[in-house]
């Protein structure tokens, strides 16, 4: 987990701050899937909120109905069902409909209050009576400690639960953040996101909140990529309570900075969780450009080497076939002089500089493959300009015969 | 083989036009590889010649003395080696230059005629003594039928010869033209290729060369994407020497025309056995967009489908996931109503139609796999606009294990 000074992380996920309930339960929307995969999240007030959609072109009707109840900038509730993404169905807009309405219905809310999500495959008919079955039932059994519930509900091909929280202050109150995601394959967030629920007591205006979304996005999930499919489905969200007593943030005041790092502190962690849960993956890859020509350089090369599939294969095999990432950095679109270029592979089992000034320097291939060898791995990029502030982070995973296997047997 | 009508498929390669040799030599580039891996290809004639490169910011030192000697628009021999990439090397442009002297003067040419490439592994340094001993040896034993053995020489993970030529005729005299490709992985030609080389005895200007090599190219290997990553030694070249006796094309008349066809009618049959022998492939996948709302919509959606790793998968295992495709589509950066879109599956088992107007339909599972699993699979996507012309086909190769494997062991 990454640190950030002044948030200490907490139990509780998306039950942390004060005012949320969230719970599970076993719906049965794919056959055979033996888990839980209906949940909520609940909050007892009327919150500000704020979401980041996918800009994929095809969108999954949870995204068209999540967008117009999200207008007013209110929420109080979320559901989401995972195996079905309600995608490329004749009746998808109905469907999602239908699991607002029977939320708002049970919980006593305004449907327009309700958020909803979907995860799964693509273009395979949903049926409304499960969730007239089961939503009633979920209604019943949210708790405060149905985080992790909920976490677990939203999954898919992920094996690992991606849920954090951190406790902080604003103005000499306590506040909570924390958040659940999921996403594994079909990983690209382009501006936008996975499935990524927030919540969190702090008093926000919904338009600052929506401000402070748009930019922990831009340093958290917008730097992952596992496999370079944007989902239809992409939705991060988050409600805030308010109950933390805080004096509510409405401009980019010193507490907005506060709750922003808070922010993404959770986020950061999520979307790092996420590439390392990427599918099949054995490692995560962080990829450090730093001292480029530009921000935007930087930001290019990492996102180019975090994503080719050579450089996932070679880092797969532990080999360090230095080239592919001189040659991804080449074709990322950044300009930059490939004469200045030095690599580094630095890991929890050592370091190894493998090329400087653009060329190769002589270092032991073995003790290279024992640094590979670790489960997270970081490659440094030094493009040698003058302005350490051109510096960018991406995260991403292997390439491994698993994400053939899960993706080839996905539907079967 | 695609065919192009007035265009007669001939052997020879390389060879098939007037004035042209070829060769091959096992110059032990890569240890352990056990064949052939230094080819030369020279005219009797001196040629106008004309190239594309790769758009990766990193260049192979080949690239680099290439662009140079082809400034005038002039060529009489091609040198390249495969094993060894030659980028990111110390002395790299010295020894692309040690190639080009050596076979200049073992053919007695000027080197400022010679082209040079190299395809491998990058940032391994390469020896002066193995050029030395084996260029004069490859200088002397070039013939008339040694297309296929340069053809050979050239590979490195592919598993197919790409070789092809034509014979036609362009003002009653009887012209050819002939290439030999090789790429398997790192293969996503940005405006440029992987290695070819073309040969033609058509008399045509080393503009119109130019022009005409730009403009094939566009729709050959500009539509062919294997794993995303843009190599740093991409290059198509192509010499003719006129030797048909033609008059000289020096505008963009009927005879260039003629002549764009045929070399089309090569250069799209070697882009797509290059996508048919992408590393670890099964399959060649076409993808053809119709009645897009424009051409540009078209071409973003085409490539975007050949391009996604969970289509690839998919289409691995024969499973007719076509949420995936729609997804790919959707994210291609083109602008479309998805509502408009209909997908099709074809081959040589069947067809099916598997969504229209953006939702599923109702088809046979077990039909879909029947079809998907041909070696030549076509996804056909129609957007139902009103132009047909907007239309646009990409070429790609599903994601296997073994191409996991092929680069998880590249090194090794």
């Amino acid at each position: 987990m990454i640190e950030f000074e002044g948030f200490t992380p907490v139990y509780g996920g998306v039950c942390a701050a004060q005012g949320f309930t969230a719970g599970s339960v076993r719906a049965g929307i794919k056959a055979g899937s033996g888990k839980d995969d209906l949940a909520m999240i609940y909050c007892v007030k009327k919150c500000t909120a704020a979401a980041v959609y996918t800009q994929n072109v095809v969108k999954g009707a949870p995204i068209i109905v999540t967008q117009r109840h999200l207008q007013d900038g209110f929420a109080q509730a979320v559901v989401v069902n995972s195996g079905n993404a309600n995608t490329c169905n004749s009746n998808g807009v109905e469907i999602a409909e239908l699991m607002c309405n029977l939320t708002a219905e049970n919980l006593k809310l305004d449907p327009q209050d309700v958020i909803v999500a979907s995860t799964g495959v693509i273009g395979q008919k949903l049926s409304a009576e499960i969730f007239e079955q089961n939503i009633p039932l979920l209604s019943c059994c949210l708790s405060e400690v149905g985080s992790t519930d909920a976490c677990k509900a939203i999954m898919t091909t992920d094996t690992r639960l991606k849920e954090f929280a951190f406790e902080f202050e604003i103005g000499g109150k306590t506040c909570s953040i924390g958040g659940i995601s999921k996403g594994s394959g079909m990983i690209n967030p382009a501006m936008a996101t996975l499935l990524c629920f927030i919540t969190t007591d702090v008093n926000i205006s919904a338009e600052m909140l929506q401000k402070a979304l748009n930019e922990a996005n831009i340093d958290s999930y917008s730097r992952v990529n596992i496999d370079g499919d944007t989902s239809t489905n992409d939705m991060a969200c988050i409600l805030a309570s308010g109950m933390a007593g805080n004096a509510e943030i409405t401009d980019a005041n010193e507490d907005y900075a506060v709750f922003l790092d808070g922010l993404c502190a959770v986020m950061v962690n999520l979307a790092r969780e996420t590439a390392r849960d990427g599918e099949g993956a054995t490692k995560l890859i962080e990829c450090l450009v730093k001292n480029a020509p530009s921000l935007q350089a930087a930001e290019l090369i990492s996102r180019s080497v975090i994503s080719s599939s050579l450089v996932k294969a070679a880092v797969f095999a532990a080999d360090a076939n230095w080239g592919r990432i001189l040659c991804a950095a080449g074709y990322s679109g950044a300009d930059f002089d490939p004469l200045k270029v030095s690599v580094k592979m630095l890991s929890a089992n050592g370091e190894v500089l493998v090329c400087q000034n653009g060329v190769g320097v002589d270092y032991c291939e073995e003790a290279a493959h024992e640094v590979l060898s670790a489960d997270e791995v970081v490659i440094v990029i030094d493009l040698q300009g003058d302005n350490p502030d051109n510096q960018a982070i991406a995260w991403g995973c292997d390439l491994t015969y698993d994400y053939v296997k899960i993706n080839a047997e996905y539907r079967t």
